[in-house]
């Protein structure tokens, strides 16, 4: 099973894509998308047409997003829930399923403390998956932790047709 | 000169044609998308497409939306900045200009009070349009009111190239 993982953003956006064999966890490929300042709707274009090829050329089972909960700051947060649509809209129309998980999910699935620090989810990440350095920057970091999420969640739950 | 306005949401979406012809501004066509409830990909894909046929269909010069401002009901507040991500992602794709206004910027251009009541606002979205009756629900009579806006703002300022 391969996911893809997303870290949202208009700015940045984190993506990881995971293979699960049994309870191996491996990661295929991970990189950053950004895009300059300037027009929203022009940004936004530009995550379309870079997810559309990243979905294109790894061909995901499945995708996960990060959940956003707005506290504070939410100027930029209307922004990072404008990209999420546009990520969300490419994900619908590729016809794969679509998870949303919270920090605290993700924390809870890769270091079973939904309180956990950042340093220890990517400490996590990395030995999870086998790399010789933890991986860079923070929202590629995220991303591949949330892809991990869905496969070690699905690896517990057996039985629903997503081996 | 011909603008379409946006009043964005997951569940609704008020949309309103107006088309300027010197200081005459006349409503060409309005309406109201709908999305069921269910996972907000496939209520993004609906928005996606709805707006797409609307925007081919009535060929606007412009396109103008609500400018968010967030500030109770984050969750709510989400998912109309998702859809609206997918607005201006549609109106990036089409290469048409884009504008967001304000809730007070409207009420300014309409009315000259940017603190004006809804009601007052409708009655002069009717007025300018020389329609019937007060357009309705609320969301197609902000639409409307956002396309006047730019409409309004784009005849008192001449030399833009916005005839």
């Amino acid at each position: 099973m391969v996911v893809l993982g997303i870290d949202p953003g208009l700015e940045r956006i984190g993506w990881g894509v995971v293979e699960r064999c049994g309870s191996q966890m491996k990661a295929l490929a991970f990189g950053l998308v950004t895009t300059p300042k300037g027009p929203t709707p022009e940004r936004l274009a530009m995550i379309h047409a870079e997810l559309t090829g990243i979905l294109e050329k790894h061909g995901p089972d499945a995708v996960c997003t990060e959940k956003l909960f707005f506290a504070k700051n939410q100027t930029t947060a209307i922004d990072v829930a404008k990209a999420l649509g546009v990520i969300q809209l490419v994900i619908s129309h590729s016809g794969l399923p679509c998870m949303e998980f919270s920090p605290p999910e993700v924390k809870s699935a890769i270091v079973g403390n939904g309180a956990a620090e950042k340093k220890q989810v990517q400490y996590m990440v990395q030995k999870l998956l086998g790399l010789a350095q933890p991986p860079r920057p923070d929202d590629v970091a995220d991303a591949l932790a949330i892809a991990l999420t869905y496969a070690l969640r699905s690896s517990a739950v057996r039985g629903l047709g997503q081996t």
